[in-house]
């Protein structure tokens, strides 16, 4: 892979200390780096420090799969998590859906327009709705039903498929059934969920009726990794829309579908822009 | 009261049926009333009619005062709650606030802008912090302190002071007390609150810290009747504002500000209209 | 066509006068109609009544093809402009597209999950970028390629093929070609047209490009119906997105797609639902 | 005044080159600055880098009045324009207002509230009507009517107090006049103006009659900073909301205030808070 025209991207976490933005900097320059764009965020309450920098690879002195390396000494200085990525990466995601397929064929048309930079190698669905996506994109689509009973199994056999297409980010495009822990842990790669809802209110099932319920003016829609802990992990992006009294149900469900599919495409955009860092439960979002 | 100008506002709730939208035209139409605006709404889930109708009172053949008997027989044909309103009545509206004072001097403005057709005939407050714009605007203001030994002495106050300035609507503008049911029962009128959050989300207490603490991408708020469930009455408005890692919690109050005066203001705006309908836990707001 | 649960629409424009909505109330609760919804508006300034009223069709004692001439007098009394639709009435809408396939998949995708109730007989355009949505909805898909010296002959032959099919209402779905006044006259139907802008902003060519240029803090879409003068046509529905200086004119494309299909679909469902009427340059739209 | 607490805040636009976020950070850094803050952005078209970088001062090596001249050098090896602010500066503004009072109203109680950390030592007019507000805030007050004839003059009068009261920023509360060239050449500082419409949309006099005509579904508005060429100047901040055929042109104009007041604040707000940076037409505001 040529370095024309790509950069390098750190992702770093660590606890606040004086000095980190100095030295992370020169490190790049140090080594003929042109910084593109830098962020970063000091979470004051718990002290923690976050970072994304950028720079062109073009003149830099260290080749690609050397850089994590050569950053090691910087980052045991500060105890810092970090990340290297490229502009240039197209990170392999898998999608799981169920039988609503507006999220998926969005997603497919964001791809193929070139609107995120990724590789869809695979789709799994506990329903065959969503075939005709699949066929369309030339995707291979497996169909994989699942029950109470065969759910441990089931959950198996996606992690063996996403496993053997070395997925880097699972994403559920309205997959209606919730992951066990143990398949979060075993996955060994974030996972991104759109929740019809604006969390924390309408968390659990049928958000649309609980909030035409309530009688709420405006309805949203929530993209958030997915944790144990259902509906509680780390938001990514949230979006609303304004309803009112004429609205029914299926009029909120369908005014959340277009909300899902905005809000999951912000997401996954900002997670493969490597412009989204987690700490404890929440995010920072860097634009 | 002249009635040049001045138009009659019949809000109509009763179970439904056939012919009631006709019947009501025709009755104000054998009268020689010009309908000038006219919206009802039938909610099918509860079988619920709802109605808002304003005509022209030049040209009327019934008095004002009568206007309101001789409908009841058309009231009685369906079944019907109803009430008659004058587009140039200035309901008197008792304004309670505790220290904050921008959801105060905001509707203060609104009504001298002639924005709300209303008048302000008493401010109430725990605390003497407002008491420069009780000033300012020359209204009555009173300031009741209030414990937890006192709150029932103090509520008995605050209801004797509104009954004599025949308040016909309270607005708690970040009235930083919860009101008894007792209150409520005892006040007569509606009683109309701002909560700062994106109800039911953050209900309860410290919302804006319960928004940061869970790393929301949006805050809001939310202006509803005020019932003996806290923060569970009929929803009248809400709206939102995006928030991101930056800010802290003072930012999100200071956002929540602007929110708060906002929403406030459109659900007095349009109680005082005529425009809000209550059934159930929900509203019809007639725009 | 058998009437249960379906549902007349008058849609009705005049001079204002006293006893319009009583006198069309009237007509539908004689002949045993039940209004179901009913909206009305009166520009002070032109003087001009404007009416959607819909009633049930169960139990109405007129047949549907008898409808307009019944009304025929009630409408000459006031010397109305109206017409007459029925909620099962499934519209016939051809679709215009150039190279930009994003307004096109979108309104398919909400025809085929019943978001909108129109048939789409046929597509045309002047490339055949489009025509793999053609073969996925089978929708016959004409190419009619269009140069300055073919343009009078090439609208001709579209005029053609969309009165062949008996076409209702034209959508312009980023159709990048002007059509002239003579193709407007001849349609003899409604023409509605997505501009990437939010006019009057940014009329003409690149609005994209001109509002990087401008530095705006906001972009936006607009959906109207065509008229001869370019950019000037009733307006239906605007939606805008906010952008930074982040944001390169690529982005502002890609952020503005989402707009462009989301406010043309709520034109075109407005429109077939009959919820829009036209007075002059402007439009009534009742939700 | 003490350094606790408080940081420097360095603003630089020049040529975009390689190593000037490494060079500058290390300025910081050698002399024992801790970076609170970085964000920069390289417009591509043309060429253009521009900065802000916050440090604390306390612990930083180089006293506050000579840090401007220690960086000298380092702007001039990259030819940079450059200035150098401190978070604990309260820039003095002065407002200049005609009848309406509502964005005058709203900065004032913005500064009391400590949203705004500025001075307004002078509010000028060219009519009395604001005068309750001067006096409630105990701010003095001039009215300087103008008329065709007098406006050279009046302009010379209201330079005249500016500068005696050193004023750092004028802020255009809905000042109804037209500045000269001159004035602006003269004033020697910026001068941020809010326009009541969604420029470059119904630029010019009396946008919201414009807007109504034309039947817009969204009004906005626009704080710029003013230039020679009425409403051109580089926008620092735009919102809008959404308006249906029932708003009158009073409608628009009241719901075009709470708009005003919104976008005016955050635009002085980010202006005083040194977020936003000018290149030719267009601003940079790094949030």
């Amino acid at each position: 892979m040529t370095d024309a025209g790509a950069s390098a991207i750190f992702l770093i976490r660590c606890a606040d200390r004086k000095g980190i933005v100095a030295r992370v900097a020169g490190f790049i320059h140090d080594a003929g780096g042109n910084i593109l764009d830098s962020n970063h965020h000091t979470d004051r309450l718990s002290g923690t420090f976050l970072m994304r920098i950028e720079f062109a690879l073009d003149g830099f002195g260290i080749p690609r799969r050397d850089i994590a390396a050569a950053f090691a000494p910087v980052a045991k200085m500060f105890g810092m998590w970090y990340e290297v990525h490229f502009s240039d990466d197209r990170p392999r995601v898998g999608v799981l859906v169920s039988r609503q397929d507006h999220c998926l064929a969005d997603l497919l048309q964001r791809q193929r327009r070139g609107e995120m930079k990724i590789e869809i190698p695979v789709i799994l669905s506990n329903h065959d709705a969503c075939a005709m996506w699949a066929d369309l994109f030339k995707i291979p689509f497996h169909v994989l039903p699942v029950t109470g009973d065969t759910k441990r199994e089931q959950e198996r056999q996606v992690l063996g498929i996403l496993k053997q297409q070395r997925v880097e980010l699972i994403v559920l495009a309205r997959y209606m059934q919730i992951l066990s822990a143990g398949f979060l842990a075993e996955a060994g790669c974030p996972v991104i969920n759109i929740h019809h809802s604006f969390l924390p209110a309408f968390s659990g099932a049928h958000p649309y009726r609980q909030a035409y319920e309530r009688g709420v003016k405006i309805v949203g829609a929530t993209a958030h990794y997915a944790t144990e802990e259902l509906d509680e992990g780390p938001i990514i992006e949230q979006d609303v829309i304004r309803v009112g009294h004429r609205d029914t149900e299926e009029d909120l469900i369908r005014k959340g579908r277009d909300l899902e599919e905005i809000v999951l495409a912000r997401a996954v955009r900002k997670h493969v822009e490597r412009r989204v860092l987690v700490y404890g439960r929440k995010t920072v979002v860097f634009e």
